[in-house]
């Protein structure tokens, strides 16, 4: 089927139709970026955004009217060995809460004129709430301190429906992107994944997510360590690293990344977790990485070293660590800004002053 | 006369007005802050921010519903010795088009809701438009490579002209404040000023500005150890440090610092000129320090040093250079939602879950 209809493109399918930006539009809006009244340059990243989404989209002027943030939510076994700081039953309450329009991201989202998509990929749980999507592939991983968090298959088909989610959202008119997350344990799904992907120790990649002690944290790097002996991953191969050590939420936002890359939307990296499933897709396919922006810097330390091997730094530098797509939702308006400025600031010919020289 | 009167304190008597921080409130708020359904201080900087506005305005809520930016602009004697990459008429043409409504500042602050107070405080040329704030001291300052920029009086009436600016928007209920500057030269003399005020190297503290090449970079490096040379300002003494190598536009933006904390309001940093003028209030007097804001990590180099001196570190990394308050203006966004999530998000009562654990 071809990428027109939406909503339905397969994994390979996708990493096929991935191209690459628009280099011809991006110079001519790099160069009318040069003439307005302004040193050159001078609006530093926030011209780097005009033309990489004029890239992407193909649009001398990029409109961003219809914003969306996809918050994948699943529960991870390997709460099992007392990695995380709260129940596992809060993935279930705050996926619920999401609906009462009470967490960050409501608000925030709300605030930032965006609409939310809450995906139920793996909750433990019954969610029935007319709101979730339903796209539960298992009442979560299994622990991936005894064995794999899934198959390759459940892989695939949690990438597979974060690719199905951005056809439906391109098809609904969305034209700015950013990922979320909920999963108690996804701190240590996401370091696991992050220290064979990136080859740094698990005592970087490792933090205390929502709130762990010391000792709690200890357990944590133990735990990765013994998730990686046991399941012995194949660095090389991302998707059998994802499968034994991911959970659903980084495979679902791993397929939104691919999904954004393959139907040719800019999408927004959140935190910590959202930046491993942006790893996991660029490992995939490297040329995803085009269609993928950077938002603000976890307080999760891990999630320096995953900038860095995205060769990404963050816009924002706030310390937020509260996931649920919350840092995505404050960039927009960077975003926002970037664009009021390219189209409506005057030109030299308006501003009545020769264009200032040009750096060396 | 009482500060409640606005607009016309003194310069010693804003000084001795300056405040304490309201402690009481600033309790409260954190109590709040942790009852949100979030794992705790997991909302980072923007939970210090609205702590902060709510100690500097005494309220549990603080409201930001009026915004400003103050943009004070002046010329440079210092442009004689050819340190700046464009001519100096453009401080008059730009200063000019802030009324066109075409430059960087006038879009983004139209888009932060922000309105924009344009005060020529040292324009060299005749500037006649009814939305521009007459308030020039001279028309431009000595050349610092052979003279003081202006006389200790001067700089004194300059910093009173900020002040008084300040009260006089208390009075229209501004809540946000931001500032910019425009004026050809002016990263020479900030940098002249950063360099006595944090005892860097002129090599660390000065850069290419709008756009110099490295020859003329050298040529500005030189011109600064000659205006040190020349001046030998006293570094114990701020003001003696403003007038000899400042700017009318950085005294000015210095007042506006001051009358910010005397006038109990919260004022932000913009770039590099913006974070010279902030340093020389604080180093005036230590307790203003409490009611500025950082904004975005201009671009500009020694802006790093200026940020540490200050111990401030930027919410915002764009590589922005334009000054006239644009980064200022994006940063607003910043503190909207710092309040929309502090005043709509739910408690752990409405949330059905328990509060997270804490932090060790």
């Amino acid at each position: 089927m071809s990428i027109d209809d939406g909503g339905n493109m397969r994994f390979e399918e996708a990493l096929n139709t991935v191209g690459k930006l628009d280099n011809g539009i991006m110079g001519k809006v790099q160069k009318r970026l040069d003439s307005l009244t302004k040193p050159l340059g001078s609006l530093g990243r926030l011209e780097d955004m005009v033309i990489q989404l004029a890239g992407i989209t193909g649009e001398m002027f990029p409109k961003i009217d219809k914003k969306a943030i996809v918050i994948m939510c699943a529960d991870n076994g390997v709460t099992d060995e007392g990695v995380s700081s709260c129940p596992k039953s809060v993935t279930a309450s705050v996926t619920r809460n999401f609906m009462k329009g009470i967490t960050g991201i409501n608000v925030l989202s709300a605030q930032a004129g965006a609409d939310i998509f809450v995906v139920d990929i793996g909750v433990d749980d019954d969610i029935s709430s007319s709101g979730i999507l339903n796209k539960k592939i298992r009442k979560g991983t299994g622990n991936i301190a005894i064995g794999p968090a899934m198959t390759r298959s459940e892989a695939i088909k949690a990438m597979e429906t974060g690719i199905e989610l951005i056809g439906e959202l391109k098809n609904k008119g969305y034209n700015l992107l950013g990922t979320g997350e909920m999963g108690v344990g996804n701190t240590t799904t996401s370091s696991a994944v992050s220290v064979v992907l990136t080859k740094n120790d698990p005592e970087i990649m490792a933090g205390r997510g929502a709130g762990l002690t010391t000792t709690g944290l200890e357990n944590k790097i133990n735990v990765i360590k013994k998730a990686i002996e046991v399941n012995k991953p194949d660095y090389s191969d991302p998707v059998d690293v994802l499968s034994k050590l991911g959970g659903f939420d980084i495979a679902g936002l791993a397929g939104c990344f691919l999904g954004a890359a393959a139907y040719r939307l800019p999408i927004l990296i959140d935190g910590f977790i959202s930046a491993a499933a942006a790893l996991v897709a660029v490992k995939i396919k490297p040329e995803v990485k085009n269609y993928i922006f950077p938002s603000h810097g976890s307080a999760e330390p891990g999630n320096t070293k995953l900038m860095e091997e995205l060769n990404m730094e963050p816009y924002l530098n706030l310390g937020m660590r509260l996931g649920e797509g919350t840092g995505a939702a404050v960039a927009f308006h960077l975003f926002d800004a970037a664009l009021v400025a390219y189209n409506r600031m005057g030109t030299f010919d308006d501003a009545d002053i020769e264009q200032y020289e040009h750096l060396e």
